[in-house]
């Protein structure tokens, strides 16, 4: 089974796509979508959705999953981050994705054990459980860590 | 010049679309998307992204317009509204057409004439400004009235 795990956001999206055999987890690739901070917001969403559906095209995930979304104090964050969300959901909708959407606590748990997880600790034990994989940033280190969480917790 | 408002939502998206010949304007044509409440968020999503796609390539609008977000106290209203409008914004820029975001009292003052209008007036200058229009429901007038303002903002 393959599975992409997506952390999205306007300006930089992070993906991640892993192969689970039961219990056992492959690294298969990871990236980050930036978009044209300068470009009206119309096409940075459209530079989004297209960018997803080109990794699905690439990667032929069976599912993917994305962690639940963190409601900001600042409602302009929050919509920001809300509108890429949507572009990046449909994309998977465009391919009949399953979409599994998946606690940050969860996430933490199922990569470093503990819910309570810094960041720092889930890029660490990313390259004890994907060793030899070259991580393009944090947003893809994230995306990973979903798509991992997501691995388990299936498998489980 | 032919203008396409909208007025997203993930239930009941309303579109419009008007032909506005210096402040002269008429009705085109108007409908609402209504998506599957059964269906999973990413397939919504895409439903709504896809028919978004097909009024603008049955309509060939030159631009488009939208309210600018009402955030909502309940943010899980805000998000499910946020991630709607990441789509139907995403559809515009997958044609490029530029998407002009207007303040909901602008709405009203351009087709009512007074800012603190309320929908039902909103709804009877609809019938005074488009006479003869079928409107298919009330987020399709939101979505016309948004048009007209548009419209008259350009030709202002």
């Amino acid at each position: 089974m393959i599975v992409l795990g997506l952390d999205p956001s306007l300006s930089c999206t992070g993906w991640g796509v892993v192969r689970a055999e039961g219990s056992r987890i492959a690294h298969i690739a990871n990236g980050q979508v930036k978009t044209d901070a300068k470009a009206p917001m119309a096409q940075r969403l459209d530079q989004l959705h297209r960018a997803v559906r080109q990794v699905i095209a690439d990667y032929r995930p069976d599912r993917a999953a994305c962690e639940e979304v963190f409601v900001n104090k600042n409602p302009q964050s929050t919509l920001k981050l809300a509108q890429a969300r949507g572009c990046v959901l449909a994309a998977c909708g465009a391919d009949g994705l399953p979409v599994q959407e998946l606690a940050a606590r969860l996430v933490k748990k199922a990569v470093v054990g503990t819910g309570g997880a810094d960041k720092t600790q889930v890029q660490a034990m990313l390259k004890v459980l994907l060793p030899g994989a070259s991580i393009a940033g944090a947003d893809a280190g994230d995306a990973l860590a979903v798509a991992i969480a997501a691995a388990h917790l299936k498998a489980a």
